[in-house]
């Protein structure tokens, strides 16, 4: 097939997400211009979806280009900052067009409904791979940030985490799960859900928040570096889902979702007696630990004995592959 | 080797781009946060570079930095921005520090000589592939566009075209070329220099402007659509190196100028009159043709004979590969 590059970005692209009048230019150009209102600061972040790595071969393109651009919006959601603009980068081993319509299908839906204006991006031929960038506003100091959290705050969790995780166990056949079970998880690992509203609920309320992508315990660890804290997280206390629980019924199989990654909850700080702000969150949030004086991150039980997870996370160059 | 994904952050490119005073918030966060000056339009672009097709598998690792940066600066070139941050996806099939090294050196280099902070990223292990989106300010309805050429206006283009092309036809051997002429004529392909100044000159005084990346005759293409206008380019004025001419001394050998790609320089538009404005360039600049009611982009020879190059300028994916 012979659909060009710029028969590309018209036919798929060029459409789709939200209409916004503060895009002066958007595709078409040789960059977007746009307009940044006076008092607002600027919120950008990128990250890359690569096939095989941050989702398995088979993900329908669908659930591709939803993930592609939630991940970005989870980092947005993490700053408490209001969603505006993303730019595509889609490189492609060939230009499939039910691919493309599936794939630009569920990155403009979710660009919707978070008031997203695809402004530019570039079509590349090469192995699967997506990076997108998101531009989003905050006004000036609202940001939430890692380095926040003191002693004696509490530490929160939207949701549920672990979900996705068990997911990918049962996808690599480390864990036995019933087709019901397997698919009502995958949900949760190709179709994460950014939590945009939870942060910006939370801003000018928690000291502190980053989100849960790389695995609950690697995450806070980042929070606690930061705000040069300790803290202590108490795993039998982490949020779970019912199908969850199902697949693992034991209290005490806590492993997924304390390290198992792909959550794209918000973790977040709390000084004591702000536990009323929990209510105005549109999610449920869950204690999960305590920030204390000195570094690093433990996790204490019930009896008072403390834990050693094996894993202390995912990272792409650390020799593990999801 | 198990240099973890923040280690390598960290290590390679927490520091060794422009510091600048409006960024909030760089590397380290959930995102980035920055400030953009009251008055001034935001401008964003992304370009990916991915190893075998946009630079030759053996190109050294500082060249693909340099070139992964000028390439997205070519496109705030393009819009008369002033560069100011970038973000940085970066896909390594491992982690390999002497390349991160290297390939760290040239993106900093061309970030300092440019202002240009890096403010945020992410590391995937994948096949070799970087996309940079860039982001640049330009005063409110400033920017040059695409689509402003009028009939009457005369077409212009920055510096010399076709020497990458050029190279890449050594390189596969399509072309015979002394080592000497082949070094010399890759160091265009690799280290391509962005006209971020030629740009920032042109605000104000060219009607149109595009950066010539996919060859001049399919970028002109898109600056004649844009602008409802129709362009007469006339081949053989395209400027040429003295390493091109050498490479290729026949005049009628324009073929790599004409429809090469890789150039970065700017093509742009003036009306009559406004010639003197092409002494505060800081390049030279060549009148290749001249902007007619109608449609489409035609090639006229000296000898009035229209001419129809075979190649309408490389896309991804129309089959070709570079």
């Amino acid at each position: 097939m012979a659909l060009d590059e710029f028969g590309l970005i018209e036919r798929f692209f060029a459409r789709g997400g939200a209409a916004r009048a503060d895009v002066v230019a958007g595709i078409g150009d040789d960059a977007a211009l746009l307009r940044v209102p006076a008092g607002a600061e600027l919120v950008a972040a990128t990250d890359t979806l690569v096939a095989g790595v941050h989702f398995p071969a088979d993900t329908a393109p669908e659930d591709i280009g939803h993930k592609a651009l939630a991940v970005n919006l989870s980092d947005l959601a993490a700053m408490g900052a209001e969603p505006a603009w993303a730019l595509l980068a889609l490189t492609l081993p060939e230009a499939d067009e039910e691919w493309l319509a599936a794939f630009a299908r569920g990155f403009h839906a979710l660009a919707r409904r978070f008031g997203v204006a695809l402004v530019g991006g570039d079509t590349t031929r090469g192995p699967l791979s997506i990076t997108v960038q998101v531009l989003g506003r905050v006004p000036a100091g609202a940001a939430l940030r890692r380095g926040g959290a003191r002693p004696g705050d509490r530490v929160y969790v939207t949701g549920t985490l672990g979900d996705a995780a068990l997911a990918l166990e049962g996808l690599r056949g480390e864990r036995r799960l019933a087709r019901a079970a397997l698919a009502a998880l995958r949900r949760r690992l190709d179709r994460p859900e950014p939590r945009v509203a939870a942060g910006l609920a939370l801003r000018g309320v928690a000291t502190a928040a980053i989100d849960v992508s790389d695995g609950l315990l690697a995450d806070v660890a980042h929070l606690a570096a930061a705000g040069g804290v300790a803290v202590t997280l108490w795993p039998e206390s982490l949020p779970r889902s019912p199908e969850y629980l199902r697949a693992a019924p034991s209290a005490a199989d806590w492993g997924a979702a304390l390290t198992g990654g792909d959550d794209y909850e918000l973790c977040f700080t709390l000084v004591p007696g702000m536990e009323s702000a929990l209510e105005t969150l549109d999610c449920p949030a869950t204690a999960i630990g305590v920030v204390e004086a000195g570094s690093g991150v433990h996790c204490r039980l019930g009896d008072g004995s403390e834990v050693h997870p094996a894993r202390p996370g995912y990272t792409h160059f650390s020799g593990s592959t999801r």
